[in-house]
């Protein structure tokens, strides 16, 4: 059961260096959710030999050009291979009347369903639910409204000690021990105690998205000990000044909501132009929180399975 | 004097195989022209080291996807690098709609000014002109309004013959041989006879653009003689059905076209996502117009100048 972040792009407003613009997947147990969508996130796709057609759910944070104008093109691209079933967007108010215009002026009516649910851009809020993972959106601190996304796997099952299951248990039976009943016959006399033949659950892992941002403390309460944490440092430490006027954060800054959220490892990413080699990103963040890489292109971040709840 | 056409993307609605979608830029003595404008166009000019800034006039042919999507990235792109000269956006009705509505949810106000001149798809008209070229439009027949572009350089000064102009020749009186004037004196004699002093101009090269278009021998007319002819042809001849039914070309027809409007050199683009191997494209087109080529990304195709006019 994987749960895998796929790099699409990590670079902020100006593309520099071959570096692309904001995307990324997240692939939980074979869903496919895309996250943010920045000019040219389908030839990304292509690129690093993702599939188009998996993708159902997409999460736009806000509507600077460099996190979703690769959206227009990715709803062409699925139109044009036939896509039928259909696809949920969130993003914020403004992106249904941009999706409306474009295709209308293209004369294109989409073979399959977009389902798009604008987010307020104020609210912690459950936004999306489906049989693997949960979405709540929360607010960040922009210069537009722009929303953080927290995507956990759903509550697993309990674990079967298998060494303890008589041969003749019906399957009924387990999926009884799974939910974390005791199995009772019909006098209502328990036959298999829960207790006694299951273990915890297996964690359910979680990637926090906060791009783009300035630094926010209060953000930690909805990303508190996420897995994964792709947290926007555009900056070095050194433009904190530039990060505070154009409400972006600096590695440290980044690294310290790391590091207070207690999570698992940090990403960075939305690096500005301006700079070229990006080493010093990590080890300004690692100062200050140990576990702290780039979001680097292609690459892939993955949690494992098989970590007990705490 | 340079008139070189460098090819961006050549792809039609799909990008694959690593092709991108159309757009190309038409450089003519120092000025830079974009026609078209897909998804990722400012990736493909930072690839093939060119440069934002000397992009004065933009023309967009029509409103699918694969020809504009790069637009707003673009002009944002310029925004950041503190552009403050005028941009001049030419393209179909709608366009202004599609920029401002985008502009207007990420709340940026551009610190240079887009003149955006919504065409006429039905007309054959001068659009613009400026010290270096003149454009017309002219329709195309697509399954939305649709332009093609005649982009030529501006009618050249004579040729004076060097060996024959005597040393006390005043600039004023250069000037007006290279006009076509007689030199005359304040009697209104001839002083120097301009048919004896001067040769024919310099050819006025031309760029011709086609795409999209389904086959329409009326678009000869328009761009007769065109050094370079662009033209769509988005199939290879066994699917000339497919051509037919989606407003699209295939090898032949195209060279046919500009076997007809007997231009210097054909470049065939816009091809299918459905081909991998493109090489059957040029050696289709070839038996019918000899000087048939592929336009590949990244490749440069230059018109020698010191042609003289015919």
């Amino acid at each position: 059961m994987a749960f895998q972040l796929k790099i699409l792009g990590s670079n902020s407003a100006i593309p520099a260096y071959g570096r692309n613009h904001s995307a990324q997947i997240l692939i939980v147990n074979g869903s496919h959710y895309l996250i943010d969508c920045g000019e040219g996130t389908q030839l990304q796709i292509a690129k690093y030999k993702g599939k188009l057609h998996k993708i159902d759910n997409i999460f736009i944070s806000h509507l600077h050009g460099d996190h979703y104008l690769g959206l227009l093109g990715l709803i062409s691209s699925m139109h044009l291979q036939s896509r039928t079933k259909d696809l949920n967007i969130y993003g914020p108010v403004g992106l249904q009347e941009i999706i409306t215009v474009q295709l209308k002026y293209s004369q294109t009516v989409l073979n399959y369903k977009v389902n798009l649910t604008e987010l307020d851009a104020n609210e912690h809020i459950k936004i999306h639910e489906d049989r693997n993972v949960t979405v709540h959106s929360f607010p960040l601190d922009h210069r537009i409204n722009c929303n953080g996304f927290f995507i956990k796997e759903k509550e697993k099952p309990l674990r079967l000690i298998k060494e303890k299951l008589p041969e003749e248990i019906s399957l009924s039976q387990i999926a009884d021990l799974k939910k974390g009943m005791d199995v009772v016959d019909e006098n209502g006399e328990v036959i298999y105690r829960n207790a006694e033949m299951t273990l915890p659950p297996k964690r359910s892992r979680s990637l926090a998205y906060c791009s783009d941002t300035k630094y926010d403390p209060d953000i930690v309460k909805y990303i508190a000990g996420a897995d994964l944490l792709y947290h926007e440092s555009t900056f070095l430490h050194e433009n904190e000044y530039w990060a505070e006027r154009t409400y972006h954060s600096t590695t440290k800054q980044a690294a310290s909501i790391a590091k207070e959220a207690k999570v698992g490892k940090l990403l960075l990413g939305h690096f500005s132009a301006r700079y070229k080699d990006l080493t010093p990103f990590q080890s300004e963040a690692q100062e200050i929180f140990k576990n702290s890489f780039l979001a680097t292109e292609g690459q892939t971040y993955e949690v494992e399975d098989g970590l007990t709840q705490q």
